[in-house]
């Protein structure tokens, strides 16, 4: 069954414009049939067209279940990488195994100094369609490495870098049940100045192992790590 | 430092004519300069150019490394994706985390039916440059899944499908040390006889959890979770 996107159905019954168009225009599904609808805040709606309008699609809803799936606990920072194709893939991943939370960084050996954060936004809602994922991801826009590593943050804060010494691996030190904050360096690295920065602000440096990834496998591995602490059967 | 993917390097000391191209016209080395060398079988190598031919350079071996890291256990049999962007990204990322080989089905509900091969043996030589690794997964071609299944194999055997019933989290079933070969359903599923069939030979069904993956993503977190498994400090 075709699934949209509606943020606001609670207060306002109707699709979201663009929604409206996929549902009418590009579906052509009209009054009376039965459509599902997800909030981002963790409900699925079963609904039914009232009224097949093209840009705005009113509907009414006919079942309400929660999201009962665990909760991400992933939060992943990393710097958008120059070839955007490739970040984009790391969203629409993540997305899909599930996290908590996105935040790009502009750090000293950045690659990339810009995001198209609307461009992201659109890639985690069709992730979510796709897996059928009732809870949104937080998307905190392009922030300045400095600024980042001094945010509050309740939970495990960890730093990937390639920079020498010894690591212990994130798959060994990190715990289930609390939100992780991940670091994840630019295509550059991290600077040493922005990791000796991070550990003062308590993120502990790990290794995910002898093999070097890219930027965006990175983040995605360290995602699918937690994911794959918090999982039960 | 450039590096070159040289399989017969021990036997003929010269790069092939499209690594030749790449390190004489491309990069434009030149006699005497310093390259490193990667064989697929376990080598890196030290080389330096004697010859710049631009289809035949000529190098000689100054130091010879065997790879030392962890072998990699995953065998991942995996249908071809409609669009083939996606299963040339899982082929790309799992060669980049680790993956002893990659087999390729054609199943009842297989959306391509073809696949291009050599393509996908240029990705894996690519990320293999990328991530230093001198060790070459296997690459099977397309094959029938009634014949996949039949094929022996020393290791654990586990299949993925979205059928009804209760499963194991792979991640709590796979054991280190031994190889794991493991059939991703096609976006259409596995068929309900072919799960019978793989179960026949052998083949548990495991989960990867409570969330809806797409093909390419599901092969990759298998590859991923059987890494994890085997990773040691």
């Amino acid at each position: 069954m075709a699934i949209f996107y509606t943020p606001d159905i609670l207060q306002n019954p109707y699709l979201p414009e663009e929604e409206s168009a996929h549902c009418v225009r590009v579906l052509r599904l009209g009054d009376g049939a039965d459509i599902e609808l997800i909030d981002g805040k963790g409900h699925f709606f079963r609904a039914r067209i009232v009224q097949a309008h093209p840009k705005h699609c009113q509907v009414e809803i006919l079942e309400t279940t929660e999201d009962h799936s665990a909760p991400c606990f992933a939060h992943i920072a990393v710097a958008p990488t120059k070839n955007p194709d490739r970040i984009e893939w790391f969203v629409e991943k993540a997305t899909e195994v599930g996290i908590g939370g996105f935040a790009f960084i502009h750090s000293r050996y950045s690659e990339r100094k810009n995001l198209k954060l609307e461009r992201m936004d659109k890639i985690v809602v069709a992730a979510m369609k796709q897996s059928m994922k009732a809870i949104k991801p937080v998307l905190q826009d392009l922030t300045d490495f400095r600024k980042l590593v001094v945010q509050p943050f309740e939970g495990q804060k960890y730093i990937c870098h390639c920079n020498p010494g010894k690591k212990p691996l994130l798959n060994n030190v990190c715990r289930p049940g609390t939100p992780v904050l991940v670091l994840i360096g630019p295509e550059g690295d991290f600077s040493p100045e922005e990791v000796t920065l991070a550990m003062d602000n308590g993120f502990k440096p790990v290794s995910l192992g002898d093999t070097r990834l890219r930027t965006e496998t990175a983040a995605f591995v360290v995602a699918h790590i937690v994911q794959l602490k918090n999982m039960q059967e």
